[in-house]
């Protein structure tokens, strides 16, 4: 029996933790597209590492079960790498809530059952959650503790009031963060650690399309004006995640590491800051 | 002319920051009391550090121009590590207003002003300064970007507002980390970055004092219940250190990464939340 | 005018290392055939970095000139992974010792002569030359100091001694290691650093293809009786040469990490012994 | 039950290495002379470590089969840092011989007895066996197979072949990187690990003594000649010790890593070759 590393989302970022925290551990990759995650699989195993895959809707509860199952009959699960999610210009609110806001909220819950004593996750959030203005302590300690099944019931992210989607994903990786806090606790208790990585603007596949796309004058003023000049790398974010999640990082549990190149500074208190 | 790692405190914490990224280099070592500095200086010398020290107050403009003087006679600055400060336990409103938020913001400013091109500092805040509640936008904004010797004078941080140490010290270290981000924009001209760490509690000779003394059970009590159900360690702030200041850290900037051993979850979501 | 970091080697060795120390910095990544080196490039373009491309021949100085001009004209070079080689399976011995012995050389030599202050080189040897019987102090001497362009002339490195693909492959890695050690002290002039990594099987598709092909029986053994029992991975590699380049290892020259799973420690004290 | 550490020598190096793979294990601490291991506990419990002490003669099976059975006590014996010896300046040859060379194969038997599965161990051997010309293939298997308690008795090994304690020096630390590699191979049936890491001269306490003592001209000599051109600190140790121990070096056993500043190269084939 091996140690297994879950790996939910098969894109780049996902991939360049895994690579840095997985060696000689088994891999369960999981994307909502078969296709995506055996693609991923390909890459990886070509870099030596051993892997499975499974098709995962991270917006369903059922969907999550099997892909716990599957990873505890494939060895001891101790470590999580949560990468997936929609982007605001992919989805509706309700998908971006149900899919990012929902789908970590069952992912901790359930992987927390089972990760192993000494074990530790990491979920990737985004520097949007760091945008928005601060909630209040009430809506903090809803979105952190209210009963997954419960969260999209919340009075606070029903449709009449989050109606954009870039607003639905601030409030989800805000919500992300806060969620970490409370698992943080209940982990714990098993002698694991989970934490959130909230990345800036980080070069993938996808991030270059949008860079050349309708939309990538935003993208490349925001990468230009930002306080580190450029975009971060996916083994950048891998840095931190190998650090979050070995023997260096064992003091540090619940916390949110902002990695944006500055933008998030820059928005509050420099050239990138709104008109 | 050697590269040159401004310390400021002569504590653990600094040490261990200070061993994780010197070796090769001078370090400017600054404490209030130069038989600290000195004794800091004993220690690093025999373990093979090149460390000069100078008496600074860190409450006094006319100190840290006189620290930066020093710094940069002995070659160029590319680091900083900005550790003094005085603890609620130590001192008044007035005074930890004046060290730890007055003074970090000088430090911040003057070092800005003569940070090498790829150079990197950190400020260690604390954990404390999570518990806070959100300030408005209006209050964030004032402790980041409020010219440094008018920040004392803001109204939100006049006596008559600021009655106890804890609350003072809170304010001191969310204004370290706020400034801090303002600032990070700022080093970017120059090719800097900054950022802050806030840790949680970590065993330091004068920590060793106060779990032994008349509020140590408080404190042992925060220990015991909290996530980690440990204390940490200087080297482990160490650890944290060294990926900010280093090449693995290039990506971030104005970031403040909390290390806690999970308490601030904990004391939002958990055991240690207040009755 | 950006750091420029060379890459030799469009191989998965070579670009986990180089994924490990060129977030921010220009890839001037050089093979043989500029197919594979512009395929490599897309790769590391998708993942965030800047690179450009040159067909390189590094059994010829004149080709080895021409990247080196290229790479000067891009930037400060402050990095050289060079990873480019032929294996015994795939050359005679000529073509070994002219690419793997003669090219290293020379790469060193010309990096060499323009390597920037604080810049350090990794060169890809393997753990066949550490299997290599010990060879006279003169013998070292001459592999380590003897001009480039003498270097084939040598007489233990005659055709009629030299008759096996795997004796010229043992010959040029140890030479590599020896040549490492000299240039060390020439590098050292300039300011910069520079060692060799003597990998065991590590895991990428040429050797997926080996380990599944009429060789492959004798691989897997040694993976299965090897220490560690496993094979390594492209980003283990990476560890250690970014421990090597950055600033955690600015105090080792002119070393030799052998890292092998353990193999030749096997091969000479266990299961793996030779009949 | 902890996770334990077993420190042996109450020097900096084995310290720094502690420090950075401790943080929140037992660290058994062993030094010839308790006062020692007592002074290097107190500071190492001033930072956070939980140690507990014991005097240890390495060159006695009984004194190390004691710290053996006081370690398991305290826990899984998860790491070994073997950094106990005397130096040619302190020793005749025959106590050099039986404390670093036959002390560190009993310390290797013994620990490798009870080391968990992934535990890992290093032992600080020295440039100096790099300095050794080559041995024999014979000559190499006796150091590294000859069981502990017969080593002392091999011809080569007697008091009239080696009669200079540097050469008794030399001819222990090659034997400590041999004897590393044959129970590498032992230590993998339990699935751990082990390696040599070969230090240069690093400064500790009493390294600054001999700096300026009466053989001080000529290691000042040898540091500024050297590639490095400056001495090495234990916390760089540390940084190597942390690699070989932790999940970065799981690939990594039965190696020995030169860390020495380029002195050994420049011994070979530079300013500081022997006349």
């Amino acid at each position: 029996m091996s140690d297994v590393i879950i790996v939910i989302g098969a894109g780049s970022i996902g991939q360049a933790i895994a690579r840095r925290v997985s060696s000689g551990k088994h891999i369960v990759l999981a994307d909502l597209r078969q296709a995506n995650a055996d693609a991923a699989a390909a890459v990886l195993s070509d870099a030596g590492f051993d892997v499975s895959t499974t098709a995962t809707d991270v917006s369903s509860r059922d969907s999550i079960e099997a892909l716990v199952e599957t990873a505890t009959k494939a060895g001891e699960v101790t470590g999580l790498i949560h990468a997936a999610g929609v982007s605001p210009s992919q989805a509706s609110p309700e998908t971006i809530l149900a899919v990012d806001l929902y789908g970590t909220a069952v992912v901790l819950e359930l992987v927390g059952n089972v990760i192993a004593r000494g074990g530790s996750g990491v979920v990737i959030a985004s520097q949007s959650g760091h945008r928005l203005g601060a909630l209040t302590t009430e809506q903090d300690a809803e979105l952190a503790t209210t009963p997954a099944d419960e969260l999209l019931k919340l009075p606070m992210l029903q449709p009449d009031l989050v109606t954009d989607p870039l607003h639905a994903y601030q409030l989800a990786k805000r919500g992300n963060a806060l969620r970490v806090m409370a698992e943080a606790v209940r982990w714990s208790k098993r002698g694991a650690r989970i934490n959130t990585i909230s990345p800036g603007i980080i070069i993938t596949p996808l991030a270059k399309d949008e860079l050349t796309g309708p939309r990538g004058e935003g993208y490349r003023r925001m990468i230009e004006l930002s306080p580190a000049g450029r975009a971060g790398t996916p083994d950048e974010v891998g840095n931190v995640g190998a650090l979050l999640m070995g023997p260096d990082g064992t003091f540090i549990t619940g916390s949110d590491i902002l990695m944006d190149g500055g933008v998030t500074a820059s928005y509050f208190y420099g050239e990138l800051a709104p008109e």
